[in-house]
């Protein structure tokens, strides 16, 4: 699942206001009004079993909480094809390395419920007018023992535990650097699938890689769900939403920008009917290059300055890199771009969550479809 | 899946047999008269739906085929517990390692098929006397590419592919000679689970391993379906049905019943009270030592002789070794043997299939209960 930072809350938030299972929450402080919390399997199995004998239809929407208007869209577009929507918020151990840390990735429990039931409102305003409209029926948030009732969960590659692999897959761009992270992905997803059973699942493009590595383990395991990839959605300007994006601060917001700008370069090589990488790359890389460069002269006080990690131009199905795009089957380009602390500020300068001095990593993808 | 090896017949029966879907297999020659063949997966899922709609169970008993009475035990069994009984013929080319021969495994189709069809005659006899008995609805016989419809499936450790990896179950004792065992059976196992859903699944006692892999999987993954584990099928004298002893002649027979005799010598030493791994495997040792060393007297006419591959007493969900058990949680008494080759035959000796050329192994089990 995407890892969404936000502001940091504790977790025991959480743990205080959800226990053992739906009927034990429905006594605790902070109860959602719309919706039931599972915080166990039967439990929500049971659940499934009834909407199945009704023959409504679930829409699944992996999270890691920490929600932001792009789950939200998810959640929308699910609702659109589902009579319920499962949301299941639970930070998975298994997809962060060693060296990173897990215990400092946000928990926003409060404020995602908040989140969830003002959608369910909004929900049931559209669905006035329109009687397939779908809601919320269900969050599934359980523990890590429930969701690896084995052995502990390991963040080592060769450590000891039931996993997906999905390999060449996982080990290409965003798995270069982080060796265990489709693994974790694609095994908590799986689990997840298997105890909601939903009839449709769905995932943002803003992580494109963790669609295809899904895609592919939907194919290759028989999983009986239909996999729905949904658009980025970006800011007006066309950034992609992230919750990373809160630590930029304005100077670094709209140097970041460049992300956007470069992929919207090498789509318009592409559009206007040239295939090659070199001639697609080439105008990605004038941006990135210009923008860096004009940068590079101005002061510490004014410039904000980034390191493009990759730039690919892919094959949609098998993340290998092309070196000629099949116009009849399309592409994927993606990148990364690290966007490195404020080296000043200036006084009353709006530096991000962080005070400027957090490394920000961002990508975003743009999908090549095929071409008359 | 369990391997069971028997007369070699041609798998080309199979492929001019059965077409692409069921509809097109009842147009071919060989066509079961009491279920349906599926090839591929929307048709059995069509099927599945419909049983689904009309609140029936389906018992699932995966094979690769090469079917002899310890599956039609497993089918019984189903039959007693759900209406509908699945059985899949598959022989999984990623349990193979490289090292073994694939292309030399049976194909029995018409064989395996008039004995279900008999089986299902004998269900429909007893279903006469009782409203519950299930009988066999739908053979999976898919190709491999609908299994493997990805990359080419792999028999090499670190080739690519998408598996199901249980460790560090998978690596003990049959896995230790053979790397890639378990992984292929579990990745198999999962597809065949998602496409046929089934609400319970049946595997014999004689694989024990697999049984203990194969609940991890389900428990970890959280699949739902409910594992069934059926006890051991043997001949009047105790020796477990196996496809390979066909292979042993009646001098290996007589000798090879020393695996079983061995395990019911370790047993009696348990269930006598005692709990301490030298006492339970010295009996044993003390059974296998004996017999072998009364072959090694005789002569190589008249004599067969084994190698003890292991003898492990070990935790039923772990397989880790016991110095002692925990008579509270029982263990399993595992063994394989590696009937050799014999020396001489003597004329008109029943030298088995093969002439007795060909070394058996041989595997078998006692799970011991916890004891009061």
């Amino acid at each position: 699942m995407s890892r969404f930072v936000n502001g940091a809350r504790s977790f025991s938030t959480m743990a205080s206001s959800l226990l053992a299972d739906a009927t034990a929450a429905s006594q605790s402080v902070r109860q959602p009004s719309s919706f039931q919390v599972f915080r166990d399997v039967p439990s929500i199995r049971g659940l499934r079993r009834q909407l199945l004998q009704k023959d409504r239809s679930v829409g699944f929407v992996p999270t890691m909480g920490a929600l932001h208007e792009g789950h939200l869209s998810l959640i929308r577009q699910a609702a659109r094809e589902n009579t319920d929507i499962f949301v299941s918020i639970f930070v998975n151990p298994t997809q962060f390395g060693v060296t990173e840390d897990l215990s400092s990735y946000p928990r926003t429990w409060d404020t995602d419920v908040e989140k969830l039931e003002k959608l369910n409102e909004e929900l049931e305003r559209l669905g006035e007018n329109s009687a397939s409209a779908g809601r919320i029926t269900a969050i599934f948030a359980p523990t890590s023992k429930v969701m690896y009732p084995g052995l502990p969960p390991t963040s080592e590659v060769d450590g000891y535990g039931s996993f997906v692999t999905i390999t060449p897959l996982s080990t290409k761009l965003e798995g270069g650097s982080r060796p265990v992270f489709f693994r974790g992905v694609a095994t908590v997803c799986m689990k997840l699938f298997n105890i909601t059973t939903p009839d449709r699942v769905y995932f943002g493009q803003k992580d494109v890689q963790q669609t295809v590595v899904i895609k592919r383990m939907v194919e290759d395991f028989h999983v009986g769900t239909e996999l729905r990839i949904i658009e980025t959605t970006r800011e007006h300007d066309g950034l992609a939403l992230s919750s990373r994006n809160v630590y930029l601060g304005d100077r670094r917001r709209t140097v970041g920008l460049t992300i956007y700008k470069a992929l919207k370069a090498a789509e318009e090589v592409y559009l206007g009917g040239r295939n090659s990488r070199a001639d697609i790359l080439g105008a990605a890389r004038k941006v990135t290059d210009s923008v860096l460069s004009a940068q590079q002269s101005l002061s510490p006080s004014e410039r904000a300055l980034y390191e493009v990690d990759y730039v690919s131009l892919a094959d949609p199905d098998t993340l290998d890199e092309l070196e000629v795009v099949d116009s009849a089957k399309g592409a994927v380009l993606s990148t990364a771009f690290k966007m490195a602390p404020l080296e000043e500020s200036k006084p009353g300068e709006d530096c991000g969550l962080g005070d400027g001095k957090v490394p920000v990593r961002l990508i975003d993808n743009l999908i090549f479809g095929p071409r008359a």
